[in-house]
């Protein structure tokens, strides 16, 4: 006997059993279908990138500490993503003069970060990413902001559960300027990015570290433009919020969070903002840019919170019990037809008793059995069973297919 | 200026652009499509395993040669995971009192091996991975092939150009048992795997090193049954191949491997077969189980072999152009009720002239343009051009969306 492995996956990243994973195949789904209706197109990469592309501009903190970072066999360093904003912008300055501008692109991968597994923090999880390339004035940020609204309504949230704050980056930073020393900006862009998190003692405290003037910013006139068009656009939980920093050093203006306004969930949703310059890490000239990442994990936790994510509905719709086994290989003709048929059918195990069948089937929450033995076969009629309501329906060989299809319809 | 990286993906890896991957769309979902057809339902799992999981039964090759394999800041040893059946091995050993058997389980993981990138091999690819857990007869393996066999005719393979090879991995084990000693078995298999891909010299040299005795191997009753029963359903490119031994070290049983017959693919689409002792990875009672997988890397080799792979039709079915700009603001309104009413809908740039605006939409492959400026939002009335035939259609503003709505139907 081998030594006992454990079952238990890496710490820190999930396991989806087929009732989980439908629910993020919900999110996924729910995620295309609203980034598709605003013209945005799928495109995807793989989690391993040379590790120098996080190397400038992605946050200190998540490189320092937070990576998964390793050489492989042939002495390359190599990154797990930790996000997917230094991917896109790889793969749009490598094509720039074929691609068409402006460009609508989005995603959905998994990124990785080696922290402490905490609620609504894990070390692996898919976000949906949505990028506009090509557009430099504030239709960009209106647009994003009002898909990634448009995302949050259709799964279920209303207005007041979220709050959408947003910021202008470069105008906190000119703010900063004269509060704190050039040598100091990291720091003080690094607390006040924090600010939120932190009970006022201690911000004062750190603050004081910085600089001796009191810390005080205040909403820029490109803030309020935006936040003026938004709302006059219908949308009217935008939160103007001139302390919001974002972690990201890349961001060149606006900047935006999407927070549930409970308080059962303290991490962001959803943020992002704009990001002209990046391409410089290529050496190119620049392209206009503007995206967020929203996560599955906070996702899920505020879903969950305000009882949103849906029940399970198997795709399977039948499940064939066997009345007898010595007519098994003639019920296994009508499964193949019936999957012709583009019916979903699975076989429950004919060296059980029937209730134990029917069982099984009830297991997987399959709505419909059908029994066949010699009896039915003879008659060339089947008793189609709806389990929720023990409903039966006798139906031909033929009418099989159609009646459950149909009640797709 | 920051020093310059390359815009290359990680070696051995892809970039989808959006035209590439709706082709890796259209193969996953043809692959759930089909996979549930059967009444398989979809589970997944991260690509961080622990390392230990692959230690014992993964063939030695992959282990020692070919994982990405590294310690995480905690200590841990890591591996992206080269195969699935050992994660879905472990996700079953976790729940096996609470789960129904027979269990019927697919996913389209991404898989990663450190190798040499060519044809058909890349250091990531993804992989229809089906497994049926809990049936010890060959009911089983007839389904888990059918369905490999079923898929591969969706996607529009013909009988004719591929073959289903299939043996039983015991009754090779048995008879290379008469042909050399215990000490060998290890190196002979691996050898016998490997044979197809050997000129016979070479086999032969090779072989002479393990044993005096001639090679020579046959089919067994256990492959003739199965075959013939396949034949029986339908399935007419059967081979039984006493010589088909495959790679990993769990197989118990039946193993198969799907084969272009044409010369230009010579990776297995596909392989796969019983393995009904794994759970004693995790010192459990066996459940028989038998799975197969099938990468995405040969699939498109083979499908573009014989041109089947499909034209590409992009999910945003119209682009609005902008006639003037001081229109924007109510031609946007029009956009936002579109999509409102389901229509995928994108924009172009309304600061470059309108017939480049309309060349945007064409190099996106969109069906349709509607040009809004004053003119339009007087008379209320739009016209809706199909680029593709130049055939125009005046629309009021409320039939825009039935319109294109009822062309998908």
């Amino acid at each position: 006997m081998n030594k006992k492995l454990s079952t238990d996956p890496y710490k820190g990243v999930r396991d989806f059993y087929p009732e989980e994973y439908a629910i993020q195949e919900y999110l996924y789904n729910t995620m295309a279908v609203v980034a598709e209706r605003y013209g945005y197109i799928r495109y995807d990469s793989s989690p391993l990138e040379p590790a120098e592309l996080y190397k400038t501009k992605t946050s200190e903190e998540i490189i320092s500490e937070q990576t998964y970072t390793f050489e492989d066999r042939g002495g390359r360093s190599v990154t797990l993503r930790p996000e997917m904003t230094p991917t896109i912008t790889r793969m749009v300055a490598a094509k720039r003069r074929e691609l068409p501008f402006p460009l609508r692109w989005y995603s959905i991968p998994n990124l990785f970060r080696y922290e402490r597994p905490q609620r609504g923090r894990l070390r692996e999880h898919r976000q949906l990413n949505v990028d506009i390339f090509g557009i430099a004035d504030q239709t960009a940020e209106e647009e994003i902001i009002t898909l990634a609204y448009d995302l949050l309504t259709t799964l279920g949230l209303q207005e007041d559960q979220f709050e959408i704050q947003i910021n202008d980056r470069e105008a906190l930073i000119a703010q900063l300027e004269t509060l704190v020393e050039h040598s100091k900006m990291r720091n003080a862009l690094q607390l006040v990015d924090k600010k939120s998190r932190l009970s006022s003692e201690t911000f004062q405290k750190e603050w004081k570290k910085i600089s001796k003037k009191p810390f005080s910013v205040t909403t820029s006139e490109k803030t309020k433009k935006l936040k003026e068009q938004l709302v006059s656009n219908g949308i009217k939980n935008i939160i103007d919020n001139p302390e919001l920093a974002r972690g990201f050093d890349y961001y060149t203006g606006t900047v935006f969070e999407i927070f549930d306004t409970g308080s059962k969930n303290n991490r962001s949703l959803c943020g992002g903002g704009r990001y002209d310059n990046l391409l410089e890490l290529f050496n190119q000239d620049p392209i206009p840019a503007v995206g967020f990442g929203m996560g599955d994990v906070t996702m899920r936790d505020i879903l969950e919170t305000y009882n949103l994510l849906p029940e399970y509905i198997p795709m399977t719709k039948l499940c064939i019990c066997y009345a007898d086994k010595t007519s098994m290989e003639r019920a296994n003709k009508i499964v193949a037809k019936l999957r012709k048929q583009s019916v979903n059918v699975t076989t429950a195990d004919p060296n059980k008793k029937v209730a134990d069948q029917i069982k099984y089937a009830d297991k997987l929450k399959i709505p419909f059995v059908l029994c066949i033995g010699k009896q039915e076969l003879t008659a060339g009629t089947y008793t189609l069973k709806e389990l929720a309501t023990g409903k039966e329906t006798q139906l031909a060989e033929d009418a099989i297919a159609q009646f459950l299809l149909g009640l797709d319809k």
